[in-house]
């Protein structure tokens, strides 16, 4: 299949935040451009807490009446109200009559908290414009069902692509009970990421890095092999360019470690090593002493790590791996999606480290081609993106 | 520095024939837009005898009385008359009081032809759009003088960016006494230019390799080595998109090559075998019964095969090969520019072949930087090009 070339949209979330999101073209658009609008900044709403609502969805949802915004919320966290009830709450009286706009589906089950389509339903709204139906079982088009048995007229599919974009991750989790894999990589023009004595600080300019550590505030997990920790020396976290730091994980199976990194410090930003049994059981002890997590498994790969996260109920892993573990982990099928990222400029060297190791291809015909490709430049850097199949 | 981002501009030329030319942003353009609009014809005339001119520039004329197009040309070939005398003879009698556009400056001096200069002003021209003044010292601003001189109002610099880009390896012939270097490359999106075992048909989409078909009807020459012709066997020609086809040149110091190879085919399409004294004698006595020129030299190296392609007359040389020969061309400073696809799939392998061998560069802040970078879409791949320091 070709890839489908996409629109960009930017949005400004907090200060010095930017979410990109991707929008595929749709020849269709459903609702008025008023209704897309508001549905937009539903999303801007959901966005604010990227990387803190797993294994929840990012929901917005913004209650308009007589043409003006009356309240807006979003979801915070796991545990917590849904952005429906913060964005009634905050339109208060002014609810009754309205029409309320939000980029998933309202539940319809008791969860840690009640239906959203009761809320509604008890607020009195008017009309109800979604985004996409919620793909959770319990809720699939129920809670549509449900306002429209009430009388309440609902609009579904309102930006639809940009709503299953920003919740791609959740979206997988319930309907394959995966987390949602993502390998980025930073290469030069000429295919590196490092030189041939392994130097690679840095491949991508400023704007690039920045970007990472966007995406690393927007993810639950950041994924690293033992090589990376031994040559680069990670800190691994968001820079502060977001609400939250990812689970940082180490992957070793022989845990040949450093006893010191800049990941052992825990005091900030929690890490995590996943390793062999028995492997190397005095830097367990160390590590442990300082407070690093660690998980033991008979045998170490990508796709136990993954089920490690999943049932922990993290959901969108965010891989920064070197080639060797990021070949494995799209062999074990642990990738969903690559972001690449350019630099226009040229290293060298035969040898030099390679974004992705041996995958067995012989042919270039048996290549694994990516789906919904886009590129964007991000400073003098280019990022190209898409699904694997 | 960094990269300037720049317009593209796409001039359908004739029928399946595109040339894309960069056109840097300016703040203050020079020039009406009606200027602006009849210098971009004058550059697709031009272009029409792209590849076909060398060692002159491309050159495109249009003479234009009263507000409408009243004669066209273009250069078509060294030793034919220039673009100026094809367009005023095209007017004719209107020429009188017109205003003619050229995207070079008329030249000013006796060559195979007779000077421009004098032919506008013979003609009674009352105004010359000039794109770019000609860097060659026998002009060099002294055909604008000539003009000026006569009476003539002289406008100089507009489209100036496109012009100059149009005759890149014109101007660097004149003002370096060499040749222009093009390397060309395409590379999966894990930087690999084949599979581990050599296999590479196809990286790219057939509307990227019908782009590469362009460009060699736009180059004077396209270089491989001997491992291309060992493991791809190619053809090099432009496989009919344009009038022309390049010298097809092949480096190989041992000339280790086989028997049997699409390139000793020169029945249509030209091949030279550059080698070292000496080598394979046999082959060599072979090759040349078929038709196929071969040329020694004591040492061949990237910057003698591109001596005598300058000398040779020659001028845009575009760089088809692998790894070790593009390092190395690369590191002799034969190559100017850079031209990568870049193809949305992901082959994988540390072991497969790299675009560029080794340049002996350790850390990553040694990268050599490209700039005046640009990327598009062609088909589902990617390109971006860029200039080397």
């Amino acid at each position: 299949m070709e890839p489908i070339y996409r629109y960009r949209q930017i949005f400004p979330l907090y200060p010095d935040y930017l979410l990109i999101l991707n929008v595929a073209i749709q020849p269709h658009l459903q609702g008025s451009s008023f209704d897309r609008a508001i549905l937009q900044k539903c999303l801007e709403l959901a966005s604010r807490a990227a990387g803190c609502t797993a294994p929840n969805p990012l929901v917005g949802s913004v209650v308009v009446k007589e043409g003006e915004i009356v309240g807006e919320g979003f979801h915070p966290a796991a545990g917590e109200p849904h952005a429906e009830v913060f964005a009634l709450r905050a339109a208060g009286e002014r609810a009754k009559g309205s029409t309320v706009y939000v980029n998933l589906e309202p539940c319809n089950h008791y969860g840690r908290t009640p239906p959203c389509s009761e809320a509604l339903i008890k607020a009195g709204v008017k009309k109800v414009v979604v985004g996409m139906v919620d793909p959770d079982p319990r809720v699939a088009g129920g809670g549509i069902e449900r306002l429209r048995q009430a009388g309440i007229e609902v609009i579904v599919g309102v930006e639809e692509a940009a709503c299953r974009q920003l919740n791609e991750a959740f979206i997988h989790r319930i309907l394959y009970q995966k987390s949602w894999g993502i390998l980025k990589y930073a290469m030069t023009l000429d295919g590196k990421i490092a030189a041939t004595t392994g130097h690679s600080a840095w491949v991508t300019g400023e704007a690039a890095r920045h970007w990472v550590h966007q995406q690393r505030a927007a993810s639950d997990v950041v994924v690293v092999g033992g090589n990376t920790v031994r040559k680069d020396n990670p800190l691994l976290t968001s820079h502060g360019v977001g609400l939250h730091d990812p689970l940082r994980v180490v992957m070793s199976r022989s845990l040949a470690l450093p006893q010191e990194a800049n990941l052992w410090n825990v005091e900030k930003v929690p890490t995590l090593v996943l390793t062999e049994v028995g492997a190397n059981p005095e830097l367990q002890k160390s590590l442990r002493s300082r407070g690093v997590e660690i998980i033991t498994f008979p045998q170490l790969t990508p796709q136990v790590a993954m089920e490690h996260f999943y049932d922990r109920g993290l959901s969108r892993i965010f891989w920064e791996c070197g080639g060797v573990l990021a070949s494995r982990a799209i062999a074990q099928g642990t990738i969903q999606k690559i972001m690449a990222f350019i630099a226009p400029k040229i290293i060298g060297g035969q040898d030099a480290p390679s974004p992705v190791g041996d995958l067995g291809l012989v042919q270039m015909s048996e290549a694994l081609n990516l789906e919904r490709v886009s590129m964007t430049s991000i400073g003098s850097d280019f990022l190209i993106e898409g699904y694997l199949q």
